[in-house]
């Protein structure tokens, strides 16, 4: 059960002029369950993506990588159930021949399609079953598909996730919309997740590359699950411009309203990812504030959010104030910027209460206050580094019974 | 239940001549259970310590550094219950009024005395519960008390820690015993973890430095249960020189004997340390061979050590080779010199099945190999990075219901 997270109803979720989506039962690692998802993008579409930072990276995301750099993607195909990853040669050539199944269909070059995979590692991508799968989602293509796309996206996800926005942009409108997966091996640099945003405003390349690593930091780089990167993960950010908000450069009216939609988009599926984490009970920001720069206050954050003792302590609304200060202590594994990190400095606020400060409890603080704040599904917890005036924030969830159930059960 | 382990015999312990250790009941957090250990050192030990790099650390860690500084340790005091961390300028003073108050029953002065707690962080040390178990545990002195201290210092350990050896060094013969604590929030540079090793070799001062940092980097910097680093780990090597064997220069005959046993002792506490991991139900020792650094090796092991999905993977015995290459994949966020890791030049054992290379499953490998290897309550897993001649093996233990229980309920 995600965290206060419901999937927007269909009509709640804009098409995007330009962009449309079909879905199939290609019966890729189980049988009937819509496994196979494919997008159409209008000519002159602008695509720009992020791709894991993983050395052991997916075969579909070496394939997306090159197929970005000539430009002109027309298709997007996305299977789950088998991940291609760790899966070497063989691998890039079933990515390949994915991507020359949809350009015979649709009458493209190999170069125009983007492949994705989400799923098992290490199995074979059953190539044929994915080819034999395509009619039927070519057929199925509708612009209005972005709901059902959603969730033929997901792998262990229990909840569909997709958010949509329309935005004022100058003098006109633009429609940003995005279905998200990812539920486990979630972590900075975006882990298995695949993220797919398409907006019907013109936006100059440049200027979307600069959007969607952007969009990315402030999104699907702040959150953790279990501090797994995956093999695959993806994020892409389309521009059709087919719709009349044009974006060539960064002065053009509107530009910023634009931009923080994109982001907020993008944040609504990052959060949604951490809300269905898996096994998670507990939905937690981590605030960080008063570092020296933005990567130190992500690299606290981030400490607190990966220590299982902390989550574990969210698990059982403990108010364990000890296992935060000492994640706070070592975050400078993470960065190594904090190693002078002066303790007695540092304050620590479980919801509006301070509980830490001068290195140790504060004085006002009352075990009764902190076990309330650690009471809702919706936990904060705000840092003061008290050495800058930088800040960043973290999301995340507990680490529950089921998180090892799901773990331990995935492939059975 | 610890994964083959069992407390040696009281007999199996060799006393140290020069070391009296003595136990009592002090109620430090709970009643009924002895939580004060007291160790006196004849005048002219050697002492030296590795503590953790936590920024918060522990007020007794301070105290710890400040007291070695000075030379002359005559007694060792430790608590458990209460870890006297992130408890401030308070904090000190309690761990002072501790040595003070084992200098005054001693006859010593307090910068003789090194003291130690773990237990629950940002809680208050009740120093006079400490003081008033004082006489007792000083009563209690006596050579062979290892094995009684080795149980009066676990907190949520099930089973005590300790080794023992006697070599040959030279024409004469030394012992080594030590004692160590340590279940949870175990990490590299030590975590919740107290260690304690006597000899009664004569070992130069800064011989013996130099030997406690090489005995920890060997041991007890090569394991991990969580990742999460504590901040109150300490590792403390006492050198007696009550024995006849000498070591004042490292040319000195039966010295790399000497060390190699000391480095033993240590192993040998660190590996039971995650063989009671928390919850632990099998023992993973990751060999990482073929790097180009030392701590690149290690970088790799502890990305696969802490990852969740590899640690719920072995609580199942399932064989999910994928989880481990994505976090081979991801090392580099330990040790950014794995950022140009060529993943087709990585291969994987399991046991001593090859599971993968070329960047995907070996051709040879067949599922029921890998699960055979999986099967016993020991698992090795092998790594050629495919780039070096260095090597390094880290210890841990894997995921299971019992870790979150243990850590949910923990304080309750």
């Amino acid at each position: 059960m995600p965290v206060n997270y419901r999937t927007p109803a269909p009509e709640q979720l804009f098409p995007v002029a330009g962009v449309r989506l079909g879905t199939a039962e290609a019966g890729i690692r189980k049988a009937k369950r819509r496994d196979l998802t494919l997008i159409e993008l209008a000519p002159g579409s602008r695509v720009a993506g992020v791709f894991t930072k993983n050395r052991f990276c997916a075969a579909p995301v070496h394939v997306c990588r090159q197929h970005l750099k000539s430009g002109g993607i027309r298709a997007l195909i996305i299977n789950t159930g088998i991940a291609n990853a760790g899966t070497g040669e063989s691998g890039l050539e079933a990515a390949r021949q994915s991507c020359a199944a949809v350009a015979r269909l649709m009458d493209l070059a190999a170069s125009q399609v983007l492949p994705f995979s989400t799923g098992v590692i290490l199995e074979p991508l059953p190539v044929e079953r994915l080819k034999a799968g395509l009619p039927a989602a070519l057929a199925a293509l509708k612009a209005d598909g972005w709901h059902e796309a959603a969730h033929a996206i997901m792998t262990t996800d229990t909840v569909a996730k997709a958010a949509s926005k329309r935005v004022d942009a100058g003098k006109t409108a633009a429609s940003i919309t995005g279905i998200a997966k990812g539920a486990g091996m979630i972590r900075p640099n975006m882990a298995t997740m695949l993220g797919f945003m398409a907006t019907d405003a013109t936006i100059s390349q440049p200027m979307l590359e600069r959007l969607v690593k952007e969009a990315a930091d402030e999104s699907f780089n702040c959150i953790t699950v279990d501090g797994d990167t995956s093999t695959n993960d993806s994020f892409v950010l389309i521009a059709t411009g087919q719709g009349d908000a044009k974006f060539e450069t960064i002065d053009a009216p509107g530009w910023a309203e634009f931009k923080q939609a994109v982001i907020e988009v993008a944040r609504e599926l990052a959060q949604a990812i951490v809300r269905d984490g898996e096994g998670a009970t507990k939905y937690i920001e981590i605030a960080v504030e008063g570092g020296r720069t933005v990567a130190e206050c992500k690299a606290a954050g981030y400490a607190i959010a990966h220590s299982p003792l902390v989550k574990t302590a969210m698990f059982a609304s403990d108010p364990n104030l000890g296992r935060i200060l000492a994640a706070i202590g070592y975050a400078w594994n993470i960065d190594p910027a904090l190693a002078d990190l002066d303790d007695t400095k540092v304050r620590v606020w479980l919801g509006e209460t301070l509980v830490a400060e001068h290195g140790g409890r504060a004085a006002s603080y009352r075990e009764e206050d902190g076990a309330a704040a650690m009471k809702p599904a919706e936990i904060r917890i705000r840092v003061d580094l008290g050495r800058g005036s930088q800040q960043a924030k973290v999301w995340t969830c507990d680490f529950s019974y089921d998180y090892v159930k799901i773990n331990a059960d995935y492939r059975s």
